[in-house]
Formats: structure tokens, C-alpha cells, sequence
């Protein structure tokens, strides 16, 4: 069973959502800060009362990396501590690196994040450099444990600038790079139809949404864009197939969901925005 | 005087040799490893002998993250020691970390590599996911003391790939990410007139180089390709106007030139090929 297996199984079991463990200093509540004495212990537990709240009701996980290289040394200590627990939680954990570069260097890369310290099951990569950026990943791949999601449609406003540029045969940026990532997953599709070469499509880009749902149709999505950055249940479900086939990240909206109550409840208000989030995509595929 | 006059003057004063760092723990020799006990001290003596040696004669130092992540959190620390160690040589240090995200996402990389333990005097960044993808790094360009050398057309055969998608004017995808580079660099080009914005371009395509060269003329060059990768001082001299305006990375070429030679004098023949390359683009400005 490859890495994706389990991850398509995480979703018929759990639901969809990726909780987005993007944990700015600010975001910890004081009751946390207070206990500890050093940053790294108060972004971990802060992360292991989310992670403990919500594992069970979750696809995955994913630590945006930039939050932790934030805090230096004692940052990148909370990152590889953070993925150390959800293993021992037998959850699934994506590394959101979104590194991309020449052979010898995508080797280390790879060494760094699928082995070691920093090991995650996936790790997210840019497709800028070609294909030759990506290859050095494959021998993990290969193995069946290991797995990546590589940025096709972001979900940002100046996407437009490289990834909507019209080819001279009609096709976008985007489109091409979707052929190429379709193309080199074809020799890694596990038992549930999906191929551990993912992609990132954001879900704020229905008309893109529906065609890139049909062409890469073995191919699973990590959807980022709903809730904070303004995506719907309603959009996210166009990029599902039967309501797998994807993982929807929210940040923001659980680890925060806190804020909007009184106290400093930040794993029961956590699970609760995720079984929200559960509900509604799942309401949403049901229309 | 902005951070991009000051790489001018250094290549003014030294050359234009930049000394890629990228150190694999293979690449340090036995005399060095035996008298330090974890990966941190070896990786960083390392590089505090090739730095000693040849910082009096190179433009400035490349980092490439990937290296040093490979080695987890001690890595990271012996990265952190070696761009402080820079810093105190008054010499000048690339963060090689090619991030691109979205704006909250980027704006805590500009804090992790422009502020606290991993701070460069410039990073390299991806431009895949646009414009808006660099934008929270100006506030350090504003105030004159940071720059950013930006993917534009990089040395890899893959390259092609993206880098080369013929849009339907006739322009292709780097032609494009030029226009924006040089457009978004107009506001902070200092005395030398060169802007803080710099491109990151491969010296391994001539005819390319030639019309990049002349587009972008007040786009500071970071050359990577020169040496292991197979291109040659004349290739070099072509993306340099008047012998400035780019400095060009070498990494394996002087940080493994002890190799051929008997004993581990690491510092001595770094110095000596640094010498070398200097003067070989030197004199193939002069034809």
C-alpha cells in the first residue's frame, strides 16, 4: 500500500480536512507561553493539544515550514519535533517546503525531508526548474512511502503572472505543467487510482477547477484556498472525485478558531471547526 | 550605499568569483573531521578555512541551504555559524534558499533569512508562484541593506521545461519574468545602477545571455553554471557589462580543488583556483 493509499484512506475514514499547522508565536495563548521557557516548547505543545484534538478527525497535517525557519534554531527544533508526534500518532504529515532546484541539490532536499530530522510522508515542490528538479525524489517514491505534491494552480491573486501565461497552442502555463506532473505519476499509481506524484490546486478557480479535476484524473490534490483565503465547501467540491481524490487545508480557521470564544480553548475549538469543515464538504458533495 | 552597490564594489576590488558553499559532509577530508566531534563543528571549520582563504579575493559567499538542511538541526546550526562568521569578515553571503510562497508564507521567510539566526545579505527566490510571492521582501530592499536574486533562466537541461513555454507573442516564460524582474527592480537602483531586485541566470545558453544581458541592464546577475556545469569564462564574460553587473558561482571546482592534489590542503588550493578563476574571466573580458 503506498503512501497515497493511505492517505486516500485517511479521507474515506476521517474526511478531507488538512489541518495547517502554520503557528505563529502570535497565534500561542498566553496559557501555553506561560508553561514554557523557550520558543520551541511553546509551538510544540501548542501544535500537540491541536494535533491530540483533532488526529482522529483528520486526513492529515501539514507544517508550513516558513513559520518555523521564522524562529531560527529552536523553530526548526518545534518542526521536527511536530512531525515526530504525528508519527507517533500514525497520522500523516506533509512537509509544506515548496523547495525546487538542480539534481545534486534536489538530493539534499530529498535527504533532509524524507529522511532524518525533517522527515515527512509528502513534502510540496515547485516545478519552476523542470522536471530534472523533481527526479531526485523518485527513488523515495519508488519505495511507496514517501510522496509529493507539486504546485500547479496557486491559490493566490498573482498566480496570473507565470502559471496563466497562453502558450502559442492555447494551453497556459498551468496546463502544461498538470501534463507533466500527470505524465510522471503514471508509473507510481497505488491501489485506490491515485499516483503519489500529487499536485497543489488551489479552489478559488471553478471553471480551472472542473477541467483540471477530468485531465488529472489520477492525480490527488492538496486544495489550499477555503476558509481564510476565501474557497467554499460548494468550490472545494468540484476538485474531488466522489469526495476523495484531495485534502483540503484550512489553517487560520481551526488553529485560531480559539480566538472567537472566551478562555483559551485551542484543542476543543480546533476539533470543532474540523468536524465543521467535515460536515460541510461532505454536505457540499451531497448537492 | 544600497547592498547591491556594495557586491559592485566588491567585484570591483576582488572579482567576480562567488564561493559556493555547498558542503557535503563527503566533501570535508579526514584531517578535519577527526578533530571535531559533530556534524556542526566539521561542516563549519570547513568552511571557516575556505572562507579565511579566499575572502580577500571573491565577490562574496553562496549558501545553499539544501546542504546543510540534509544534516537536520545541526546542519542548520553550522549554517547559521557560517553566515555570522561572514558577516564578521565584513565579506558579503547568498542565502541559496529559492523560497516562493504566498504573502503571509513569505513574509515570515523574509523574517527567518533577513532577520535572527539565518540572516543573508540576499536570498534567492522562485518566482513561479508571482509577483505578489515577492513583495513582502521589499520592505528589507526599501531600506537598502537586503537583496534578492530571482529564478530567472536557471543552468539545468530541465530548465526548458517551464522556463522555455513559447507564449502567443512570441515571448517565452523567462522573457516574461525578466520584464517583471527588471519593472519591480526600477525603484531601488542604487549609485552603481544596479537594483537590489537581481535575476538568478544560467551561463550555460549564449544567444540567451546576450538578450538578457542588453533587457536587463540595470538587473544584477547571479551566474551559476560556470565550471562543473560546464560553462566557460567567454560564456561568463557575455552576462557581465564592463567586467561588473554579476558575480559567478563556482562551487565544487574550489571548495573540492584540495582533491587533486596530495594532502588536504583545503584552504590553499580553494584560493588558488579562486585566483585561477578570477583572472580567466578577467582575460576573457579583454577579448
Amino acid at each position: 500500500m503506498s503512501i497515497m493509499d493511505k492517505l486516500y484512506e485517511k479521507v474515506e475514514d476521517r474526511g478531507n480536512t488538512c489541518v495547517g499547522l502554520d503557528t505563529s508565536l502570535d497565534y500561542i495563548p498566553l496559557s501555553i507561553k506561560r508553561k514554557f521557557t523557550n520558543y520551541e516548547d511553546m509551538i510544540f505543545n501548542f501544535n500537540k493539544e491541536i494535533i491530540d484534538s483533532t488526529f482522529d478527525r483528520v486526513a492529515c497535517f501539514k507544517l508550513q515550514i516558513a513559520y518555523y525557519e521564522a524562529q531560527g534554531i529552536e523553530g526548526l527544533r518545534a518542526y521536527s519535533k511536530t512531525l515526530k508526534y504525528i508519527k507517533e500518532k500514525n497520522s500523516l504529515a506533509i512537509g509544506d517546503i515548496k523547495r525546487g532546484d538542480i539534481k545534486d541539490t534536489a538530493k539534499m532536499y530529498a535527504k533532509a525531508h524524507f529522511e532524518g530530522e525533517l522527515e515527512a510522508d509528502f513534502i510540496t515542490l515547485n516545478p519552476y526548474m523542470g522536471m530534472d528538479s523533481i527526479d531526485p525524489y523518485l527513488p523515495y517514491i519508488k519505495k511507496g512511502d514517501k510522496g509529493v505534491f507539486i504546485l500547479l494552480r496557486t491559490s493566490n491573486k498573482g498566480a496570473e503572472d507565470i502559471q496563466y501565461i497562453e502558450s502559442k497552442d492555447g494551453k497556459r502555463v498551468y496546463d502544461i505543467v498538470g501534463e507533466k506532473i500527470s505524465y510522471m505519476g503514471k508509473e507510481y499509481i497505488g491501489e485506490k487510482g491515485y499516483s503519489q506524484v500529487g499536485a497543489v490546486v488551489g479552489c478559488t478557480h471553478i471553471e480551472e477547477g472542473k477541467g483540471l479535476r477530468k485531465e488529472l484524473n489520477n492525480t490527488f490534490f492538496l486544495i489550499p484556498g477555503y476558509g481564510a483565503q476565501g474557497g467554499s465547501a460548494k468550490d472545494v467540491a468540484i476538485y474531488l472525485n466522489k469526495g476523495n481524490g484531495g485534502v483540503v487545508n484550512s489553517s487560520r480557521k481551526i488553529i485560531l478558531a480559539y480566538k472567537d470564544h472566551e478562555g483559551e480553548a485551542v484543542g476543543f475549538y480546533a476539533r470543532q471547526e474540523v468536524i465543521r469543515m467535515n460536515d460541510e464538504i461532505k454536505d457540499a458533495l451531497n448537492i
